[in-house]
């Protein structure tokens, strides 16, 4: 059966020059629903936005609306009023004729009371600014608008802060009042800047052939990964959980023949927050059959070449294509999995000089030299880096040497490490290069690597910090080394059992060969597609959330992100999470654990 | 802090030349971390797709990936076998050699034991086909590929379908095996036009100067609207509730600045499904600061103009701007609010008629005439009709009247309504044009509203589809009258208690004045922002998914979801929803309801 389909337009109205009519009027009862509201409005469409206006409009009778900056008034005859809209700011200005009638006396009086960010609307013409009043720090600084009528379409409240104050208040009055926040110009340009780069991701994947998909968030619950959200159904003990990412689907959608499936995807995660981590965020997912490795890397580099020369007009293609290391070489030589390769100082391998041999078989020995150390760091400086030392045994603990040049040929006989190995003391002190003023650092690490930092990376990435503020290094936040990370090892030791587990996403773990039969059921559908046609596919997914935060030199992604929440979950805009009442519950068949139980 | 951030690549592969290999070797523990896997392909990369290669490519020699299609042996030396991907469908063929090797002898076995749809990848030339040969209904039907190599990537087992069958199976095995059902052609062109419909849509609303911005899914219960679902939080008590629409974060967004903002975004509701409806659905959702209605619905005009012309390839130019009506007329002449308007058979108001004035205080009597009714439908199609009344109370029912030849002038002594109106026979009959063949049905509605659809509408809808369904009516499925309706009323009457409620979405609510103060208090921060510089703004809502059924020509958003779930909210393909442990509930403060409870 076709039937012709309908769009039905319902349009939402919140307008009025006076917030009492507001509620009263335009929302009273409908008592006599034959009688539709008459929504039609009764201020101008404005003409321009607050960003348009140059010398080539001089004369024009404009209509302006937007956010009321501060009024400064000079005289009764003379007041100017900034005017801001999402596109710019623009000044108008109040000049009372010679002889004030009463029309005008109404206008000035207006002026008068308004508050600052009441939404206006005013009509008036453009006027030059004389040569000695433009303001080359605005794009619309060369014109003013003399005010002929001003409509006050809502007068605002005394705010809680204006977005135009230089010094901002705490994080927490800004996220209750992100609506006034988000005004700033810094959250407007991130938003925007969001929004395009998303578009330009879009429209470069889909130039190459994706298509787009989209796949459910009301996904089940999986015996693997981060935990997840569940989500009560009305089928009493049955529950979905929110998809944590695409991957499953994705691998379907490879099964049933789609070939290049992207989408950028929301996901969601129960984890406790940190400032690069939200409950739910968002991915560029994608997937592709019949690729090799290779073609999924070009692919990523010309997407990233695209979104850095259309957001940011930085050209990246001599950096193309970018350098690649190994989870392991990362590890050895930068204790990161991420490392800042912006930055040389490698981590050095010292094997060789260790005699002990019972150590060299569990442990990787390796020394971080810091060049003229002890004279860039203060004294805190260097304790602040060996805070980060937080193993308990002592055996295990690293080993700081200061370099002082009555030590340059002595210290080894403070390390423990070093211990039996005095005719190679030569050698280490040639190989390393170390000299008087540096500081010196030695580990031994287990070689079952269990976190995606070692001791010596850390340390390496807060002495670069340490340098940073200290206003001695001064890396450019737009001067990025991409690198690729290849050869994430599946498995890694589990730091409390020393179990071998799965490093990444949930589909790996049903595959090896000690997982329990249940959890295997929970993926047979998987296992089933597989035999099914299933065609070689690979994929990959970036976090669009922290790609956001490097396009917005900013550093975290609550930045970037509209309404983020709190670091324990709550969006202090709505104020969400809320309690329910026990009858909704009830309807999905759950209560509250009691406290007895 | 600035650090350089990286992109890191896993890349998954799931491909074998065996399904043993598959689990045993790809998959093995790596039990020396420090020996990541070798994970390069063992395939030649496809030089061309399943739907590229033409006569001018002929001698060519080509790499093609995809799924076996069923072979056609004509003889060991003569071998047929379509190759299919995403993008088309090739033949192949294998043609031995006069003196048969050993390499031929292999690649005549492997294509014989080959199942359908398994996945492979084959090397060979592209020849001419003869002229008597040549398949003018593919696109690559002047050309064949003779095999020199075949590597079967992934054998499949035996399907419970194939993508190819013309019979439909089950909608419950193809849900179930939903990664073979997405292999067909309707679901592959549906989900193109999806993909390319979203993303005409987001050119459109960028080009217009709309900000894509995401708002939050984990939003919190509200008092009002359609059933939600709710999320437990490890704060015990505390839920989050699955966003319904981005209805209060697009409004904060307005007072933020964000002058114009789009999302297409996924919205969730717990309501009993139906054909048009599915648990998680999209929205293509807009608003606007300093608009007027017209400002909106020519937007959305221009939108559609463009969606249709570049998915569709219809120009619908001149039906711009599209018929307006208000929510009152439509009732009134098609007895719904969605009316298919390219059928005329307007519903009459037959008050005038009516001399009972008790009844006209009350109702409105109204009367559908189907012209030549008792020619066109069967006893029992007329008895399908009467059956839509479910009135309850006789002296409510509608009245049927049959125009037999010997009735014309006496048929009115059977009305109820018309009892007391005999003066007025003539006049009816005449200006209601009825005459002898036709089906007359009269009806008194209630004017308070309760349903978006009168009796009389459904009848008329009804009688449509029958014609449809009788061949007697042609109306061609992309033949569209667009059509606005316009003045929803904001309050009607509730079924049962008669009382007044809203009747759209939930902001409506608090600001009528008989909300109770817990319910306001839900909305406190809503109420809040419009105080702080909120200027006037408007948006709509359209339902993606059914906007995407028209444009498919299909009759359930089923067929425009990658992976919808059935009615009863399941997941088939992967089994959601699904149990989980009592430990997970605990961590979220609840357990279930326990039967004795």
């Amino acid at each position: 059966m076709i039937v012709n389909r309908l769009i039905n337009c319902l349009i939402k109205r919140r307008h009025s020059t006076n917030k009492l009519r507001f509620y009263t009027n335009s929302y009273q009862k409908q008592t006599d629903i034959d009688q539709s509201v008459n929504l039609q409005a009764t201020f101008p469409s404005r003409t321009h936005t607050c960003g348009d206006l140059r010398s080539s409009h001089v004369n024009q009778h404009v209509v302006l609306s937007g956010w009321a900056q501060r009024i400064r008034k000079l005289s009764p005859e003379l007041i100017f009023l900034p005017i801001r809209d999402s596109y710019g700011t623009t000044q108008l200005v109040y000049r009372s004729p010679s002889l004030a009638d009463y029309t005008n006396l109404i206008l000035q009086e207006k002026l008068s009371q308004l508050s600052t960010e009441s939404v206006i609307c005013v009509e008036g013409v453009v006027i030059q600014r004389s040569q000695d009043t433009i303001n080359k720090n605005m794009p619309t600084g060369e014109i003013e608008v003399e005010i002929d009528k001003l409509h006050c379409l809502n007068p605002a409240n005394t705010l809680p802060f204006l977005p135009s104050d230089k010094k901002l208040s705490s994080e927490e009055v800004r996220s209750k009042h992100r609506y006034i926040d988000l005004r700033r110009d810094t959250l407007q340009n991130n938003l925007r800047k969001r929004s395009l780069a998303s578009w330009i991701i879009r429209d470069f994947l889909v130039d190459e052939g994706f298509v787009e998909v989209e796949t459910p968030i009301l996904f089940k619950s999986t015996p693997e990964g981060a935990r997840e959200f569940i989500v009560p159904t009305r089928t009493k003990g049955l529950f979905y959980a929110l998809t944590q990412s695409p991957q499953q689907y994705k691998q379907l959608l490879m099964v049933g023949g789609i070939d290049k499936y992207f989408q950028i995807a929301k996901c969601f995660r129960d984890e406790d927050l940190r400032a690069d981590r939200q409950p739910e965020f968002t991915q560029i997912d994608l997937e592709m059959s019949f690729v090799k490795v290779d073609d999924i890397i070009s692919l990523i580099e010309k997407m990233l070449v695209q979104v850095w020369k259309k957001v940011l007009g930085i050209d990246l293609t001599n950096k193309v294509p970018f350098q690649r290391m190994t989870f392991n070489e990362a590890m050895r030589k930068f204790g990161s999995d991420k490392p800042d390769t912006r930055y040389g100082m490698e981590i050095r391998d010292i094997s060789s000089f260790i005699s002990d041999l019972s150590v060299l078989s569990e442990y990787y020995v390796e020394c971080l030299v810091i060049k003229n150390g002890i004279t860039l760091l203060s004294n805190s400086e260097i304790e602040s880096l060996k805070l980060l030392d937080t193993s308990e045994d002592s055996k295990a603990k690293c080993e700081f040497h200061k370099i002082k040049a009555d030590k340059l040929n002595s210290w080894f006989f403070d390390s423990h490490l070093l211990k039996h190995s005095s005719n190679l003391y030569d050698s280490f002190t040639k190989e390393l290069n170390i000299e008087v003023g540096d500081f010196v650092i030695m580990n031994k690490r287990k070689k079952n690597l269990t976190k995606s930092w070692t001791l010596l990376g850390r340390i390496r990435s807060q002495f670069i910090t340490l340098l940073q503020l200290k206003g001695i290094l001064d890396i450019s936040p737009l001067e990025h080394n991409f690198l690729w990370i290849e050869s994430f090892p599946l498995f890694t030791y589990n730091d409390d059992t020393g179990q071998l587990v799965s490093t990444h996403h949930p589909f790996t773990a049903p595959l090896s060969e000690d997982i329990d039969n249940e959890e295997i059921k929970g993926f047979e559908h998987l296992i089933n597609a597989l035999g099914h046609g299933c065609p070689p596919h690979g994929g990959i997914a970036i976090g669009f959330d922290r790609l956001l935060t490097i396009i917005s030199e900013t550093n975290s992604i609550k930045n970037v992100i509209a309404f983020p929440k709190t670091a324990s979950g709550n969006d202090l805009t709505v104020f969400s999470p809320s309690e329910i009442s026990k009858e909704k519950m009830k309807e999905y068949g759950i209560q509250l654990i009691s406290d007895k139980n």
